[in-house]
């Protein structure tokens, strides 16, 4: 679409105006009735409030089809007895129909924009792309220090990034995606960061997340994951750390030191029971980067954004005080600072930038009687009072309906219910 | 409405059933196709999964008018520089809007049934009864060691507890609610005892939220407000205490002894900060009665239960481990045992009890793909997904319809900002 104009919209701060968008671009802003141009479709705003669409910095989008499955067993178990089993048996159906149920959930509840790591990411390129959301796509990258695993999976990557490069709505990029210290070698690591050099592409990394991870790290390398990571090169300004729980003070500076960006998942943190305390105010202070993460759907399990930014917040005030955190805060890293650290000029509704932008329906419930729209959407509202989702001046969700909806939820059932009896046969 | 039939539901355990209500009770609950009558009202279960109400065992509900005012101000200047001042200007038209409001809100996000602790609750009677949800109301009793003002309260109070008395319906009952140990006098506190034994209805107080409240209590009362009030004797089995966030083991014991039942309220805990932590552990051990509330829009901001039962797993979780507790056992707090501890026999779909129940709409993507409904309800829903609300066997929501919705959006949007441009004159 090349011109789209929304007339009399609710801003977050209470104004009033026109939004003229152009070749996926906010072109104007101005007070109602003055934009006076013939647009190929207008949505009238009186209803609704608009703000910057959300970004979800960390996430396994297809692992949605894998919701609910183990919940309440100890990590150990749920990984071995149920997910591990089932992921080695997903095929490319499968990986699809999670994908498609996923990006359909993030567009109802707001995300216009996502970083994932998973599996077979080159070939969900073209369903991403479908779908009308901005995305990061990254091959998870496990060499389980396996030199014949490791071959492989340089190849998957670059054939991730690859098919990402390729996809000309430029909606879809790619990412080099380290799994963790854990399950990388050092060599792997270091191929990691001359790739994304080489491609020009973020890195996205679970870093930190659990207490073992630390110990174990310092055990066979000397040090905790960060200082780890600084000595093999692996970090820079382009890193999106995920989780970043257990961290050192000098784990902190070397991560402002060098610019790395953190996703912080509070959802799956209190959920995987990680431990320890993410150090929200240290972070704030030194002026690190941190942005907001659902984590896949089996550790969440739901991908609204709206509930991470509020248990953000509210995760902050119950350790350090009510006012160690304002709602303003919390909305920025949820859009502008998501953006920025994946290198993607949104999350702002302002001429010039990118037009991803989301429609709320201001007479729902949760966001009346409307004392301060920030404030409601942060700590009352929650992905459900979306209405309209545009991404690049494309409408993606249409006065709530988006395009397929009933074939990818029948056709997540039929996936899901496949992998799962494949489970029980092999029981 | 005499008989509603609902065909072919969805059960949360995966199997399938007709549900017959008469008379506002369960009657029959039989295999599809078994149940041959022609009734009233058919319902086509087939495309939604069946669930008890929700029980809100702590609300003030008519501050939904208030909602996201002076959110990120510590808990001192929230309450003197704005919500008081609000307060004390609020008339009967504002708490009205306010409550209506709140209703819709329950009713949208699946709460059949609220306890409440507010102003004016005797002259709510009716708007609460008209939205068809039901109801504990109890006049908020601050008695602040006035004896005049006690006079007054002790009115109130009598006057709301007949007012409930009188409603028709009986979905409305009376409580009596002692504001909380630092609000009410030893004397105010033995009355309030004696009028719910003289009424035979419950007890709602505040209990032990903050450090401040304990220490305050060990001073003046010389015992911990627990203690305190077992020694008034205004504990006992019908008492539903609100946070119990800061108790001893020997509170704990004492609590377990009288049959005290706990509303716990995750959110607004984390968000007012109240410091230290809901002691869930060592209460589900020594079997001490927990229940989950929402507590009111101004400190939370969303009155959606669903989101409070998440919550209240991922914190046991993020302390106690990942299996410390499971989906199901918070389902039932948040249903059964919040009806039975409000002295309501619901909370359950099972023959002759009351026919309160709630129909999720199955293909909201966060029920999708289904793999374990009880897992989704608890760890991927909202409130949003929520299509049907039957209340003693009335359609209170109606295929995602509530009478008079747009009238009560409408009424609180101008209710909130005549109460607020008071507030401006008056600065």
């Amino acid at each position: 679409m090349a011109q789209l104009l929304i007339k009399n919209i609710h801003m977050t701060d209470g104004r009033r105006k026109d939004i003229l968008i152009e070749e996926g671009i906010f072109s104007e802003i101005e007070d109602p009735g003055t934009i006076r141009i013939e647009t190929d479709r207008v949505i009238d705003g009186r209803e609704h409030i608009a703000m910057p669409g959300l970004c979800n910095t960390h996430n396994h989008a297809a692992m949605t089809l894998l919701r609910g499955i183990g919940d309440d067993l100890d990590l150990k178990r749920w990984l071995k007895e149920r997910i591990w089993p089932l992921e080695a048996r997903m095929k490319m159906e499968h990986i699809k129909a999670g994908m498609e149920l996923a990006c359909l959930e993030m567009i109802r509840s707001g995300t216009t924009l996502f970083n994932d790591m998973y599996f077979m990411e080159s070939d969900c390129v073209p369903f991403v792309d479908r779908m009308g959301i901005r995305a990061v796509l990254g091959e998870g990258f496990i060499d389980a220090y396996d030199e014949h695993l490791e071959k492989e999976k340089r190849a998957e990557t670059e054939k991730a990034i690859n098919a990402c490069n390729s996809c000309s709505s430029g909606r879809v990029r790619p990412a080099v995606a380290p799994h963790s210290v854990y399950t990388v070698s050092e060599e792997g690591l270091r191929w990691c960061r001359d790739t994304a050099d080489r491609y020009g592409c973020p890195i996205h990394v679970h870093l930190s997340e659990t207490e073992k991870e630390v110990k174990d790290c310092i055990r066979e390398h000397g040090s905790t994951p960060v200082r780890y990571l600084e000595r093999t090169g692996l970090l820079g300004p382009d890193v999106i750390g995920a989780h970043c729980v257990h961290l050192t003070d000098r784990d902190i500076s070397i991560m402002k030191r060098c610019g790395v960006k953190i996703s912080h998942n509070p959802m799956s943190n209190m959920k995987l029971s990680v431990g320890g305390a993410f150090p929200m105010k240290s972070l704030m202070e030194k002026g690190v980067t941190v942005t907001l993460g659902t984590d896949g759907a089996a550790s969440n399990n739901s991908l609204d954004m709206f509930q991470t930014m509020k248990i953000s917040a509210l995760i902050s005030k119950q350790r350090y005080g009510v006012t160690s955190i304002g709602a303003k805060s919390v909305l920025e890293m949820a859009t502008r600072t998501g953006y920025l650290s994946l290198g993607s000029d949104g999350g702002k509704i302002e001429v010039g930038r990118l037009a991803d932008l989301i429609l709320l329906d201001r007479n729902h419930h949760s966001l009346v009687p409307g004392n301060d729209h920030i404030s409601d959407i942060v700590y009352s509202c929650s992905g459900s009072a979306v209405r309209y989702s545009i991404i690049g001046g494309e409408i993606v969700m249409d006065n709530g309906m988006v395009h397929r909806e009933d074939d990818i939820i029948e056709d997540a059932r039929k996936m899901a219910s496949d992998l799962l009896s494949g489970d029980r046969r092999s029981q």
